[in-house]
C-alpha cells in the first residue's frame, strides 16, 4: 500500500510509531447515526440485518470516508454479534438497545457456551471486511475490532445494557471459576474472529473494554487482563504486522495495566489527562485519542479549542493518532465533524 | 456527646483525624431498599412523601440504626429535593427514575432560578434532622448532605438520569457565561441548605458528587471545582468544628483537583486504588471508603475478603471510615449487611 502514491497509510505509519507530519484521524462509530446517509439506511433496515448483509455493511462503513477526509476506515459490525453464535440470543430493541434473551444465570450457562467458527458464524463481518477492502481500493486503511473477553461478560451476564454492570461484578466474586472458564471461552472466540478479520483484510484491530471500568485495577488485573492480555499476545504472535489498539471506556483508573500488555497503540477515554498518562506511561508510546465527544455539540469554538488542546496534550508522546474520547453522538452536526478534522488535520506547530 | 458514656462518637472523632481503636462504620445509602423495613414503608408512600413528611423521613433514618451496629445516621433526604424551590418541577417515576418536566435549555432558564430559604422551602429536612437527633439521644452522629453544583446542574439540565450527561457537557462548552451563572446559584443554595442542616443538628455533612467522574481533570478544575471549593470553604468558616465529606462517585481521576479543596474526609469510590490515592494525595488524611458494593450480593466469602482488603490498604492513613465505595444496592441481602458490619469493625491487627 505504501507504494500507491494515491493511498494514505498514515494511520498505519503512526500506529508503528513511525514518524509523520499531522496527526492521522478517525472517530469511534464514525459510521453510524449522526450521519444522514446512515439514518436513511436506518429506515430500511433493523441495525443486525445491516451488519449480517455485506454489501450494506460494507456501504455504511464507506459513508463516512467518502464524506470526510478521515484517515482509516473502522468496519461497520457490533461487538455483541460474536455472543450470538456462542449461543446467546440477540435483539436490538429500539429505544432499550441490545438485550439477551437467556443471559447466562448458572455456571452451566457456561458450560453450554460454544466455540466458534470465524468463518461459519461470523462470515457476514468477514466478508463484508473483503468487499470494503475491494471498495477502498488503498485510499485508507480499514480496521477490525472486536470487544475484550471483559465487556463481552458483562452483556452475557447482565443480559443488556446497566449503569455500572454490579450484577456481573456480584457474579465474578461469587463463582469465580465459572467466569474463568466463561472468560476462557470468551477469549478463544475474540481471537479467532479477530484473525479471520485480519485474514479478510482488516489492516488493524482494537479492543473495546466499554466497560472495563466498572472494575478496580486490582479486579482489572486478577478477573480481566489475564484473558485480554491473551488475545494481545496471540495476535502479536500470529499477525505480528498487524497494529493492535486498546480501548478501555472510563478506564483511566487501569492504565497502567493496560499498558503492560503488547499493544500498539493505547486509546485513551476524554475523561483521561493525556499528559498525566504520557508522564506515567511514557512518551515512547502510540496514543490514540482524546476528545470530547461532547464537545461536537456545543459549538465551533468549543471543537476547535478542544482540538488544539488534545493535539498540544499529546504532542510529548511518540505519535498521537486523533481520535474522540468515546463514540461519536448520535446528535451530532456533521458540519461539526468537517471542522474537527480540518482542525485536527492542522500539522502541529 | 463524648461526656455521655452510651455515646458512641468513633465516627466523628476518625472525621477529626484522632486516633481510633477500630473504623467506624456506616453505608451510603443505608436507608433505603434493601431493608425489609424501608420496603414496608415505600408501599404505603413515594419517595417524595417520605421525604417531606418528617416523622417518615427521621422514621427510615433510623431503622439501619435499629438493626445493626453502625456508627452513624445519614439522614434520609435526597440530592434533587434542592432543585424543586429554585422552580423546576421533580417527579420520582416508577422504573425510570427522577425526572425533571422543565429542565434548563435555554440560558435564561438559569436567571429564573430562584434562590432558596432552607427553612421556608426545604425545613422538612430541617425538621427530620432535629426529630431524628432527638430519637437518637446521642446513641452515634447524624449525617447531613447535599448533591454537589456539578451534580446538581447535571439534573437540571438533562432533566433527569443519564448514562454520561453528554448533554450537560455539550451546554457547559456552548455556555460558559450561562454555566457560571448556573454554578453560582446552585453553590448559594447547597451552602444556605447545608448550614440550615448543621443549625437543625447534623454533626457532619457529605457531598456527593455522583456525576463529577463524568468529566476530565482539567474541565472539572474550569467548571466544577471553584464552586465546590467555596462551599467547603464556606463551611469551614461558618461550621468549623463540622467534618466535611467529599464524595465523588467514579471520580478516581479527579482526587488530585478534590484533595486541594478544604475538606477532612476524602470518599473513594470502589474503583479507587485506596494504595494509589494515599501515595498520591498523603497518608496524613482521614479516608472513607471503598468497598465494592457488588461483593455484598455475591458471597459471604467475598464479603469477607473484600472488608479485609480495603482494611489492609487504608491502614496506613491518618484515620480510615469504613464505607462502601458506592450506595448500597437494593438487593442486598441483610445477612451480608450483618456481615459486613461485623468484619469491618474487627479491630486492625
Amino acid at each position: 500500500m505504501t507504494n500507491d502514491p494515491k493511498s494514505n497509510d498514515i494511520f498505519l505509519r503512526a500506529c508503528k510509531g513511525e514518524s509523520v507530519s499531522r496527526p492521522p484521524v478517525w472517530m469511534m462509530r464514525q459510521a453510524g447515526r449522526y450521519m444522514p446517509e446512515y439514518r436513511a439506511l436506518r429506515a430500511q433496515y433493523g441495525i443486525l440485518d445491516m451488519i449480517k448483509n455485506p454489501e450494506l455493511a460494507a456501504e455504511v462503513t464507506l459513508q463516512p470516508i467518502h464524506a470526510f477526509p478521515l484517515d482509516a476506515a473502522i468496519i461497520f459490525a457490533d461487538i455483541l454479534t460474536l455472543l450470538e453464535p456462542m449461543g446467546l440470543q440477540l435483539e436490538f430493541i429500539s429505544g432499550k438497545g441490545p438485550v439477551f434473551h437467556n443471559p447466562i444465570r448458572e455456571t452451566s450457562d457456561v458450560t453450554a457456551l460454544k466455540s466458534i467458527d470465524a468463518r461459519r458464524d461470523l462470515g457476514f463481518t468477514l466478508e463484508a471486511i473483503r468487499l470494503t477492502r475491494e471498495r477502498l481500493a488503498g485510499k485508507v486503511p480499514l480496521i477490525g475490532f472486536s470487544g475484550a473477553p471483559y465487556t463481552l461478560a458483562c452483556y452475557a451476564i447482565e443480559g443488556g445494557g446497566s449503569k455500572d454492570f454490579d450484577q456481573v461484578r456480584a457474579w465474578m466474586y461469587a463463582h469465580p471459576n465459572a467466569w474463568a472458564s466463561l472468560m476462557d471461552k470468551l477469549t478463544d472466540a475474540v481471537t479467532v474472529y479477530l484473525l479471520g478479520q485480519i485474514e479478510s483484510g482488516a489492516q488493524a484491530v482494537q479492543l473495546f473494554d466499554s466497560w472495563a471500568g466498572s472494575m478496580s485495577q486490582a479486579d482489572y488485573r486478577r478477573h480481566a487482563a489475564p484473558w485480554t492480555r491473551r488475545i494481545f499476545e496471540t495476535l502479536a504472535r500470529e499477525a505480528p504486522g498487524i497494529p493492535r489498539i486498546h480501548f478501555s471506556a472510563n478506564g483511566g483508573h487501569l492504565l497502567e495495566a493496560v499498558a503492560e500488555m503488547p499493544v500498539d497503540v493505547l486509546s485513551l477515554d476524554w475523561r483521561v489527562d493525556a499528559k498525566a498518562a504520557i508522564d506515567k506511561l511514557g512518551a515512547h508510546r502510540v496514543y490514540q485519542g482524546n476528545l470530547d465527544p461532547a464537545r461536537l455539540l456545543a459549538s465551533d469554538a468549543a471543537v476547535i479549542e478542544g482540538v488544539r488542546e488534545v493535539k498540544q496534550a499529546f504532542a510529548g508522546a511518540k505519535a498521537h493518532i486523533f481520535n474522540l474520547g468515546h463514540g461519536i453522538i448520535k446528535t451530532t452536526p456533521t458540519d461539526r465533524v468537517r471542522l474537527l478534522i480540518e482542525e485536527a488535520r492542522k500539522p502541529i506547530e
